[in-house]
C-alpha cells in the first residue's frame, strides 16, 4: 500500500504519527547522531496505544495503577521522547528533544531510567527491556492479589525489536513469563525484518510466532502501519486469557523515506536534509521549520495525554476510603519505604547468634536472617535460579509464586540467572516489592547484562550469590569464583558484601535492605565458618566497610591482617599464631570495600595505620586490594597478598585452600618473612 | 515398563549401559559428592550412541575426523568418565575413576578440557556445552568445504538436559545453528523433567520441541531406556536433511534406583550405600565390590572402542596419498599452528604507517591488519554479533559463510554475543580455524559466561571489543564500558590489548594470533586517534606490555605518565605542555598489563622508575592500575589516576572527555599538584 493511500486511510491518525516521525527525524538530524528508521517505522502502533489503549495520565507520570510501557527496542529512543513531549509530560520540553542526545539533556541516546519521569525503565542494551517487563508483569499480579484490584489492576506494554528476540536472555524471558501466565503483558514485536547487518534472514529465521506460542504466549498479528487493523490486534490483546501476548506488528522500517525505508541505512544515521525533505513532502507535512508540529496535532496529543485522568481519580478515591492503617501500609508500600522493624530484627539476629555454636556456612546464615525478616516485611520477594537448596532462599511462609498462588512471594526463576535479574530489577521497578534472588557467584557472569542495569538505574536489588570461592570444593573451577568479587567491586554502585559470620550477615541484610539506589552483591559461603563476632555491639560495625574485629595485643599492631568472609577465620588464626610468637597483630574484617572507601581518611587510617605489615587475605585475585595492601600509608610498610592467581581445581576445600595456598602457616609465614 | 522387562529385552545391552551406571554410582559414593541422576538416566542412550553411531577410535583420540561428543549437562561427568575407561581410552584409568573428584585427578567435577584425551570441551555452567557444539558444526562444514570429504566428514552430537535449554545461551545457539543449517549436529535432549528445585513446570512449561522446530530444526523422539527405539532414532538423526537435529530422549533421572529415581534426590548427591546395593539387585548386577566390572562386559567395551579403527586407517590412508603441499597445509591448519608470515606481514603494515596521516579509529586500523593478514591466513574465521560495519571485522576476501556459501570465512552471529563468544571457543576446539568476532566492548557482560571458559580452557579466541570507551559518544552509559577493562583484566588467562594506534594495533594482532592458550581481548576506540609510534621499529614492542612511547627530556623523568589506547594522545599532549614547563616527563604506552606484568623485575623498574610522579590516565575504572601507580618503586613517589569514577553519559565524545576530566590540561593540573 502506498503512502498517499495510508494518510488518507484515517487522516487523524496520520497526522498524529507524523508527528512523532517528524520530531524523531529531525533530532537525529540535529544530534547529527541516533536511530531514526525504528520510530519512523513504529509510530502507527504507539499512535494507536496511547491514544486508546495505554492507561496513563501525562500530568501524573508516577501514578501507581498506569500501565507501564517499556520500549525494550531503546535504541529508537526517539519514540519514546516524541510521545512523553507530545502528551504533555512536563519536562519533556522542545527544548530537551532539540537537545537530543547532548551533555545534560534527559533526552540521552538511549531511554535513561531517572533522566526523566515516563521512562520507566533503562533500555538499550537489546532484550533487557522485554525482561525487565517479565518482573514488572509480576510484580502487577503480586500487588493485585494482596491489595486487591481496585488498587492495583493495569497492564505492562512492550515494543521490542529483532535484537530483542534474538538475545539469550530473551529466551529466559519468554519462558519465565510463559510459565507464569502473565496474561497482562503485552508484548508488540517491531517486525520489520531488518538488523544492523542487513536481512534478518542473514542470522536468523526463526518463526518467531511458533517459538512464542511454543513458551505458552498467545500469538496475533497486525499491519503495523494500518491504524484500524493495530486497533484491532491491541484489543484482542487486551482480552486476557491467562497467557502472555505477543503481536507481531509488520513495519517498515524509517517508513516514508523514499531512498532509506526499508533498509539498514535507515536504523542508525541521520537521514540527511535532503531525504528528510523528501519524506516530509510524502507525509503530505507542510511544515518545513524542524521540530515545528502545528497547534491542532499538539491540542490532539493533549487530548490523549489527558484521558487517564478520571480512571487516576477514581483510583485516587478508592485509595481515600481506605482504612488508615491499609492507606498507610499501602503508601508504605509503593514508595519503597525501608521497613520500620528492620534493624530491631536484625539486632535479635545478632543477639541470638553464640560463639559456642557449630560453624554455619554463610548461606545458612542467611536463611536464618531472612526466616527472622520475611514474616515481617511483606514487601520481600524471594527466589532462585534452580538453586534454592543450595542459595537457603526460601523461607516457609512465602509460599511460591504461580497462576494458582499469587500471593506466593518467592519465584522459581528456573535455570535462568539473566532473566532472574531482569525480573527483579522490574519487580522493583514497578514498586511493592523488595526483590532478593540466588545462584552461585560464579554465575554473575551469566547475569551481568542486568546485573549492571541495576547499578545504572540505582535499584536496591539484592543479588544473593553463594558457593563465593574455592570453598565450594568438588565443583571444580567452573564453578568457583575467582575474579567475580573484582568484577563487583570494579562495578560503580554496586555494594558487595562479604559476611565472615552470622552477626555480619545479619548486618550486610540490614544494609542491603535499607538501601534505596544501590544494588548489593551479597556473597555467601557454601562451607561452615565459626562465629567470629564475640560482641554483639548494637552498631551495624559491617556498615564501616572494614572494621577492628581483633585487636593487637597493647593495642599497637606490627601487623595488620586483612580478610573476607570464609578467610577471616584463617586471619584469626594466623593472629593467634603471631601473638604467640609475640607479634601484636591486628585482624581487621572487611565486609565492604566500598563502604570502607566511603569512611573519612582518619578512621580508614585508625583501621589501617601506616607503619605495619599489612597482609590481605582472600581466596579470589588480588586486583581489587591494591589499594588497601599499598595506598594510604607510611612508608616502611610492607605488604602481601594470601590469595589466588590462576582458576581453582575440583577437591574438597580443605585440600583446595591447602593446594593454593590459603592457609594460616601460609598467612604467618608471609609475614614473618615481611617483618 | 519395569526394570525386569528392561533387562530382558536386550541383554546385551543391558549389560553395557549397567557399567556405566554402576561406575557412576560407585563413584559419586567414594567422592561423597557428585551428580549420580544424569549418567544413570542417560547411560543407555550413551550406549547406543558409543556402541553403533559414535565414529571415534579409543586409541587415537584426537583423530581429526571423529565424530565430536559433547556433554552439554556437564555435571553429569561420570557419563563421560565411564564411557572413556569402558571405550579403553588409556588416560582414563580405574584409578582416576575411583579419584573421582581428588585433587590432581583428571575425573574433576566436571569435565575439564585438557585435563583428559576424549574431553573435547569444558562443560558445567550449562548451556555452554550445546552452543560451543555449534562452533564445532560450523568449523566441520567449513573444513569439508574447503579440503573436501575425504578428509573432514564427521558429526557433532551432544547430550543436553533441561537446563541447558533454559538457559538463555541456548536460545542464541539454537537460532545460529537453525539459521546455518547445521544437518551434522544432533542434540540429545536428556528429557527428565527434573530440575534441582522438582519438577521442570515449576519453571518451565516450554514445548521444547515446538521451541526447536521454530528454529528451523528436526525434531525426533525415543524412549530413552528402549535400546531399539534409541537406534531407530539416532539413525533416523543421522540422515542428514540440512536441518540440525533435536532428539527428545524420554528418560528417567536416577533410572533404577528404588527410592530416588524421577526426583531431584537424584541429580546431586550420593544415593547412599542402601540404595546402592539395591539398584545393583534391580540390575541384576552380582558384584558388589565396587567399580568392579566382568571381563565379558570390559572386552565388549573394548570392542565398541576399537569400531574406528578401520575408518581411521582409511582416513589416514587418504592424508598420505594428498601432494606434499595439501599435505602440509593440512597439518599445519589442524595443528593450528600459527602463520609463517604473520610477522612479516604485520611489519609490513607497521612499515606502511605514517604520522602523517589523518586521525584513525583504532577499530578502523584493525581493519587495516586484517586487509592485510586475512588473504594470507586461510585459517582466520571472522564474525561480528550484527555489528559488522561498526566492528570494522570483515575484510572483502572472506566471503560470508552460509548454507549457500561454505567456503565463506565470516559470520553474520546475529544479536548473539554469548552465543558467538560459545561458538568461537567450538571453532577453535574444532580444529583447523582461528576464530575471532565483534560487538562493543560494553557488551563483554552478555558473552562472560563463554569468554571465561576461552580463559580457563586456554582458546586463543580473539574478542574484537570495539567502541571500548565513553569515546564512543552519544550512545550513552549503556554503551560505555567503564569496568569492563578491569573485568578483563581481572580473569586469569585472558591478554587485554588496548593499542594506541595503527602500529600498536597490528602489533596486537600479530600478538593474538600467534597465541596457542590465551584468549585475547582486543579493545579498540570508535573515534580517530593520531599515529603516536614515530619510529616503527621491527621489535613488537607491543609484546613488553608497556614501553617508553617518549622520553623525558634528558632520559631523567620527574614524571611518567601511563595510558592506553585513545588515552595515550592525550598522555603525549600533556608532556609538551609539562616539558615546555621544564618538568621532564616520560609518556609510557601500556597496551596490555598482563604482558607487562610478565616482564622482569629489571625492565619494569627501567620503564617505571621510583622517585618519580606517576598519573596514569584510561577513560575507565582504576581498579587495574593500582599496582602500576602505587607498587614496585621508591617511597617518595606521588601519583594521580586520571579517568572514570561511575557511568558515562550520552554526548558527543569531546563534551565527554571534558566532563568528566580526562583532559592534557586535567593531567597536567594533577601532576603540578603532585610536583
Amino acid at each position: 500500500m502506498d503512502i498517499e493511500t495510508r494518510r488518507n486511510a484515517d487522516p487523524d491518525h496520520w497526522k498524529l504519527a507524523s508527528a512523532i516521525r517528524i520530531l524523531a527525524m529531525d533530532a537525529v538530524e540535529a544530534a547529527n547522531s541516533g536511530h531514526p528508521g525504528m520510530p519512523m517505522g513504529m509510530a502507527d502502533v504507539a499512535t494507536v496505544l496511547f491514544r486508546k489503549h495505554l492507561k496513563f495520565d501525562a500530568s501524573a507520570p508516577n501514578w501507581f495503577d498506569r500501565d507501564r510501557f517499556v520500549l525494550s527496542a531503546g535504541h529508537g529512543s526517539m519514540l519514546l521522547y516524541a510521545l512523553l513531549h507530545l502528551t504533555g509530560y512536563k519536562q519533556m520540553t522542545i527544548g530537551q528533544i532539540k537537545n537530543f542526545r547532548q551533555l545534560g539533556s534527559i533526552t540521552a541516546g538511549h531511554p535513561e531510567y531517572g533522566h526523566a519521569e515516563g521512562i520507566e525503565t533503562t533500555t538499550g542494551p537489546l532484550g533487557q527491556g522485554i525482561s525487565t517487563a517479565v518482573g514488572m508483569a509480576i510484580a502487577e499480579e503480586a500487588m493485585r492479589a494482596e491489595f486487591g484490584a481496585d488498587l492495583c489492576d493495569h497492564r505492562t506494554w512492550v515494543i521490542a525489536g529483532d535484537g530483542c528476540l534474538m538475545e539469550g536472555i530473551s529466551h529466559e524471558a519468554v519462558g519465565l513469563a510463559g510459565n507464569q501466565q502473565l496474561g497482562r503483558l503485552i508484548v508488540l514485536w517491531d517486525n520489520n525484518d531488518i538488523t544492523i547487518d542487513g536481512r534478518v534472514s542473514l542470522s536468523d529465521k526463526t518463526d518467531q510466532m511458533a517459538r512464542f506460542a511454543a513458551a505458552g504466549w498467545r500469538v496475533l498479528e497486525c499491519d503495523g502501519h494500518d491504524a484500524a487493523d493495530i486497533d484491532r490486534a491491541l484489543t484482542e490483546a487486551a482480552k486476557e486469557d491467562g497467557r502472555p501476548v505477543l503481536v507481531s506488528c509488520k513495519t517498515i522500517i524509517g517508513f516514508g523515506a523514499p531512498n532509506k525505508a526499508d533498509s539498514s541505512k535507515a536504523h542508525g544515521s541521520p537521514l540527511g536534509a535532503d531525504e528528510i525533505a523528501a519524506t516530509r513532502k510524502g507525509y503530505g507535512w507542510n511544515h518545513t521549520t524542524p521540530f515545528e508540529i502545528p497547534e491542532d496535532i499538539v491540542q490532539s496529543w493533549h487530548e490523549i495525554g489527558a484521558r487517564g485522568e478520571t480512571p487516576r481519580k477514581e483510583w485516587q478515591s478508592r485509595v481515600d476510603v481506605l482504612s488508615a492503617d491499609s492507606r498507610d501500609e499501602f503508601a508504605r508500600r509503593i514508595s519503597n519505604d525501608a521497613h520500620p522493624e528492620l534493624a530491631k530484627t536484625v539486632a535479635m539476629v545478632k543477639q541470638q547468634t553464640s560463639e559456642e555454636q557449630p560453624k554455619l556456612a554463610t548461606r545458612k546464615a542467611s536463611e536464618n536472617v531472612l526466616a527472622a525478616l520475611n514474616p515481617l516485611m511483606a514487601e520481600n520477594f524471594g527466589g532462585s535460579a534452580d538453586l534454592t537448596g543450595s542459595n537457603n532462599t526460601l523461607t516457609p511462609e512465602m509460599g511460591v509464586f504461580s497462576p494458582e498462588n499469587r500471593t506466593g512471594r518467592y519465584i522459581h526463576y528456573g535455570i535462568r540467572e539473566h532473566g532472574m535479574a531482569a525480573a527483579m530489577n522490574g519487580i522493583w521497578l514497578h514498586g511493592g516489592f523488595r526483590p532478593y534472588g540466588g545462584t552461585f557467584l560464579t554465575f554473575t557472569d551469566y547475569a551481568r547484562g542486568a546485573m549492571r542495569l541495576s547499578a545504572l538505574m540505582g535499584l536496591p536489588v539484592v543479588y544473593v550469590m553463594t558457593h563465593d570461592s574455592i570453598g565450594l570444593g568438588e565443583d571444580g573451577p567452573t564453578h568457583q569464583p575467582v575474579e567475580h568479587l573484582a568484577i563487583c567491586r570494579a562495578t560503580p554502585n554496586t555494594l558487595t558484601l562479604r559476611p565472615c559470620d552470622q552477626v555480619e550477615t545479619a548486618e550486610a541484610w540490614e544494609i542491603a535492605l535499607s538501601e534505596n539506589d544501590t544494588p548489593s552483591v551479597m556473597a555467601l559461603s557454601r562451607q561452615g565458618l565459626p562465629t567470629l563476632r564475640t560482641s554483639h555491639s548494637d552498631e551495624n560495625l559491617s556498615r564501616r566497610g572494614a572494621y577492628i574485629l581483633r585487636e593487637a595485643s597493647g593495642g599497637k599492631p606490627a601487623v595488620v591482617l586483612m580478610a573476607t568472609g570464609s578467610e577471616v577465620e584463617i586471619a584469626v588464626a594466623a593472629r593467634e599464631t603471631l601473638e604467640a610468637e609475640g607479634t601484636p597483630t591486628r585482624v581487621v574484617s572487611v565486609p565492604s570495600m566500598e563502604l570502607f572507601r566511603a569512611q573519612s581518611r582518619e578512621y580508614r587510617a585508625e583501621v589501617l595505620p601506616g607503619n605495619t605489615v599489612r597482609v590481605a587475605i582472600e581466596a579470589a585475585i588480588r586486583q581489587p586490594w591494591e589499594w588497601l595492601l599499598l595506598g594510604e600509608r607510611g612508608n616502611e610498610a610492607k605488604s602481601a597478598f594470601v590469595g589466588m592467581e590462576g582458576f581453582g581445581a575440583s577437591a574438597p576445600a580443605p585440600a583446595l585452600y591447602k593446594e593454593f595456598g590459603i592457609t594460616a602457616e601460609a598467612v604467618t609465614e608471609r609475614v614473618r618473612s615481611l617483618l
